[in-house]
């Protein structure tokens, strides 16, 4: 219960119980929590400490509102540590979704001028685009856009529809598993940004406006340094969280 | 000029020329770029290759539309290297912008719940929290809110006093430099998530609605494993740009 007499702020104190609930389960997750008025009775105080306890959880991410509907817990994001690479099912599987791939494009294609810089590959060249959707327990939660050196594109692509068509979790990364190459990627060198979801990718994540996406751009390269794959993947940012332990000082 | 009997299609092609035109700095960082119009006569293509070419350039963060004023060339982003946590005044004056740290709030207070538990203090202690914004060519850029553990917030909060008033730039993790202390933190866990402002960060960051916000979170940690400070802070996506290398498998 709260205490009125504490030095901790009414709001707060039902912020955090709110929040302890959700992390305990009693409010699961994609459920409503009860009305802004069963709060208030419930631990008797007013509207306006109640909307502000609301209003921080929101704000935390802990809560979403849905206009016209009420308030829900968020669903719990996907924990990413930034560290190393892990095959896409993996990581799923190990948070407990279901995950699936599946492939929006595969075919030749022009890429933006870019992409030749960095592949290294002269322009007014086709090369090989492979769009992913990754989605868990039926929702989509990244899309995944890449091009490749002409040498593997096409078995990249066709790697990708047999995956698919086994009905597999994968990403583009984990696709070189089966090929014993030089080319082989072991490092991505990757951007992380965000912002406003395009009117494209909003359509291909089901979100709706406006809607927050973390944008990726990875190169990935072969132990030798060239590089063999272009990819710019974009990810719910409601749904997904990076970590790393990173070094203080130089 | 654009090739109208290539494959590249012409709003690519004219996307890929603003872009270079941003990138060698023809048009520069903040100006606004011609009229759609202008473009169509420059470039003798319709208003549709352009509006697609534009709306290409916007999504890949390179234009911004500012509604009833025309498009202009977004500011360069701030890139940070994840690898390891620099100074922020190092990085900044590293990336030719002038930057300084103002205090906005040094006192005692109550954390939320969860603060308390992951520096290991006993619930309903007063700790000493630390807002900063950190600014660049007087634009806000980040705000951060710190909680210290109970033995060095104080000596936290007097350097940062001290240092803000010499006009220094610096994060809280900075202000650790004249410490010889075993509390000195030498790592910091992080956690990255993006979303829209709140309307308080909003406000700080001088931000329109909706603003896109990274969302870190770190718990800074010393040689002995202690957790010594707790840091929530609020970066303008619009403006920073995070880096880094991962190994691909396991």
């Amino acid at each position: 219960m709260l205490n009125k007499e504490g030095h901790v702020p009414l709001y707060i104190q039902l912020k955090d119980l709110i929040q302890e609930k959700i992390e305990s389960g009693v409010y699961a997750e994609g459920t409503a929590i009860p009305s802004e008025r069963e709060l208030c009775n419930m631990y008797e105080v007013s509207r306006i400490t109640v909307r502000q306890a609301i209003e921080r959880a929101v704000s935390e991410g802990l809560l979403v509102r849905r206009p016209g509907k009420g308030t829900y817990v968020s669903a719990r994001k996907i924990h990413q540590p930034l560290e190393r690479i892990t095959s896409f099912g993996t990581t799923m599987t190990g948070q407990g979704l279901l995950a699936k791939t599946s492939v929006l494009e595969a075919q030749n294609a022009y890429a933006p001028a870019k992409v030749y810089d960095i592949l290294q590959v002269s322009k007014n060249t086709p090369l090989v685009k492979l769009v992913l959707l990754g989605t868990a327990n039926s929702q989509p939660l990244a899309i995944y856009t890449s091009y490749f050196r002409p040498d593997i594109g096409e078995q990249m692509a066709d790697y990708a529809l047999e995956w698919a068509a086994q009905g597999r979790a994968f990403s583009s990364f984990d696709l070189y598993e089966g090929m014993s190459h030089e080319l082989r990627p072991v490092v991505a060198r990757q951007t992380f940004e965000a912002g406003l979801a395009s009117s494209m990718v909003a359509r291909h994540l089901r979100l709706g406006n406006p809607a927050v996406v973390f944008v990726v751009e990875s190169v990935a390269e072969s132990k030798t340094g060239v590089p063999v794959e272009y990819k710019i993947a974009y990810y719910r940012a409601d749904r997904y969280r990076f970590s790393i332990a990173r070094k203080i000082g130089t």
